[in-house]
């Protein structure tokens, strides 16, 4: 098995002349790619099995290097670690070049002035993932590229994915239906006196036997507010909120759905079918060239006319391979934007989760979250079922 | 709920007096730790939920950040994605400051600049871990503390963790086991005809059923030597390695077993037993007070004189929360080492990888690892059973 390969050119699974506009949009003459999600996308689905959970081993850690200049996908390079050179062997990369010889962020990093250098006096400005790219990475790319200037790429990468093809719609879709499907398994085994911790390692088996990567549950139960697993005990007539990432082939399904213990009375009957309202209303606006603003224009119109607005919060967030994508459609909620898609057309590929959630201080957390994509004419929402109250133990 | 806690000191689940011993050996004043693992050794087992699988959210990432200060556990302070204010809700934390306020990795590098400077005078050198810093924190803090000298801490850190508690040796045991019996179902439960892919599947899901965080499965069947999962079928007669590390409450299992569809001949019989006899002599010289390196010399003796040699590796590791950590016991290898403990003695409490590797070019990869802790007279080994060819489909 070599560890160097020079091969003929495969299929490249992105649209390189997006992207190559997208960096002459940036100034950017060659990008270093270093996080999972964009090594993922960028060999369309691959991510290296070995590191898929952990990052550290040994003095150091992962890091996959992939180098795309401007223009030229035949200069693409990728470094991988050592135990990369099986799926080399597989044939997984379309970069004419591949090394999997790294140990360390180091060995990839010097490859990686190695591979800058060669490509001549044309690359300039380099675009890196300053947030994936490690500091003892950063420092030998400074030392051995004097007079390169590095700026952040994440913006022309992110765009690069903001609107989805056919085959990711329908993995976001899958992952939708295995995420709901595995909340309602979960509600109905579900019993009294189970603690949070115990149903959250439920929906995680359930998630993985539908294939799912299990990310994270928030979960909330009676009237308690808080959002983490526990040993919180499950008691006759709560209300329980499931808010679950599990991604199907590196795509995530986000959605919550409520369950209740028992019977719900008239108000909780009215409160979710208030926020129902809000989340029915909220996709309405959405088709292609619909500005992304209008979902909350339309959303915050109700709610600050409900009696509930003090408690409530809305949220709309481009998703996809990564939890909080573009498009961007708001500077506000727990994930920093720039709200750049909010005065902007939405185009049909785009996906948005959609969340209302009401932290009503007396009957508890109530919440949906919907995924709903934007088609040629509309919007389509994913793993749109059980969206009232869910019966707990009723199989 | 307050963003900001000041409260009654907790216990603190490490010993400050070894860590501080440690900084001081390598002159580090305070400590800027931000892996996931050395956050979870630091604070007793604790992982943020949200972030157990994923780091990028938005346009950054989720960036932990604990600083202490040498000799000083009261000025220790957490800094918190916003979300984690549910965790410091329920007490994790036993730092006497937290502050869950953070959506990006600039957020939490700011509020560390500050909290170092409020440290005063005394603090100058700053140990980081350069591996899992941001590039982009890494500038604000370079920017925020002029002056301050930055090294690496990868070293101290990993010290700290190399000694086990009983607590953390349970763990490690449990994970061990259920590895090995989530293998034991699996070879039932694979037929012929099934993919390396279908095959890791399956192994997945029964070691989640069994609570283990599911990390990776290394694969091989047949005389094919490529280890990572693929559309290979399993063919009748093809022998099959299983190499998968699991956690269990943060602790990883890490042991390779070998299984067969159909029964092994004479020749499969004795290769695996000359390996069986490496793994057995290697552990041999385990016990306080040996040299880590005693391990390699028995190894490589028997290695040596092997008909075998050419297709073989020998390995030892220390192993834990990270699946290559402290004992250093080689510098060869996969993972680059220092070799520090080859020539050190063994202590109680480490814990070790031992696997010996056969590439035979015929009848394909053979391989058992092995997990041995350093007991206070000798040794013990965690998860020992299924060494020879395991029935495959025999239920």
């Amino acid at each position: 098995m070599l560890d160097v390969t020079v091969k003929k050119t495969q299929a490249i699974p992105f649209d390189t002349r997006h992207l190559d506009r997208l960096l002459a949009d940036a100034g950017i003459d060659a990008l270093i790619v270093t996080s999972k999600h964009n090594i993922q996308y960028l060999f369309g689905g691959y991510r290296f099995f070995f590191f898929d959970y952990m990052d550290a081993i040994g003095v150091s850690r992962y890091l996959p290097v992939l180098i795309y200049r401007r223009g030229r996908p035949e200069d693409a390079f990728y470094i991988g670690y050592r135990m990369e050179a099986f799926e080399n062997e597989l044939g997984r990369f379309w970069t004419p070049t591949v090394k999997t010889t790294t140990s360390t962020s180091i060995d990839a990093a010097k490859l990686a002035v190695e591979h800058i250098r060669r490509l001549g006096k044309g690359v300039r400005r380099i675009g890196v993932e300053v947030s994936f790219m490690p500091s003892d990475a950063a420092a030998v790319l400074q030392d051995g590229l004097e007079g390169y200037e590095f700026v952040d790429a994440q913006f022309p990468l992110e765009r690069l994915r903001a609107r989805k093809t056919p085959t990711e719609l329908k993995l976001l879709q899958s992952a939708s239906d295995r995420v709901v499907d595995a909340m309602l398994d979960t509600f109905s085994s579900t019993s009294e006196g189970m603690t949070k911790n115990q149903i959250v390692d439920a929906l995680r088996r359930r998630e993985v036997f539908r294939d799912l990567t299990f990310e994270y549950c928030l979960i909330t139960a009676g009237s308690n507010l808080n959002r983490a697993p526990s040993d919180q005990p499950l008691r006759t007539g709560d209300i329980l909120s499931l808010d679950s990432g599990g991604n199907y082939q590196g795509y995530i399904g986000d959605l919550c759905r409520m369950g209740i213990l028992g019977h719900p009375d008239a108000e909780l009957e009215d409160l979710l079918a208030f926020i129902e309202d809000v989340q029915q209303r909220a996709r309405k606006p959405i088709k292609p060239g619909a500005l992304g603003g209008e979902i909350f224009t339309v959303a915050e119109e109700i709610v600050q006319k409900s009696p509930h607005k003090a408690y409530m919060e809305f949220l709309a967030h481009g998703m996809g391979l990564v939890s909080h994508e573009a498009p961007r459609l708001t500077t506000t909620g727990p994930v920093p934007y720039t709200a750049y898609d909010a005065t902007r057309p939405l185009e049909s590929g785009m996906v948005v989760s959609i969340e209302t959630t009401m932290k009503h201080p007396r009957r508890g957390f109530i919440k949906l979250e919907d995924t709903v994509a934007v088609t040629d004419h509309g919007h389509e929402g994913f793993g749109d079922r059980a969206r009232g109250w869910n019966p707990i133990g009723e199989t």
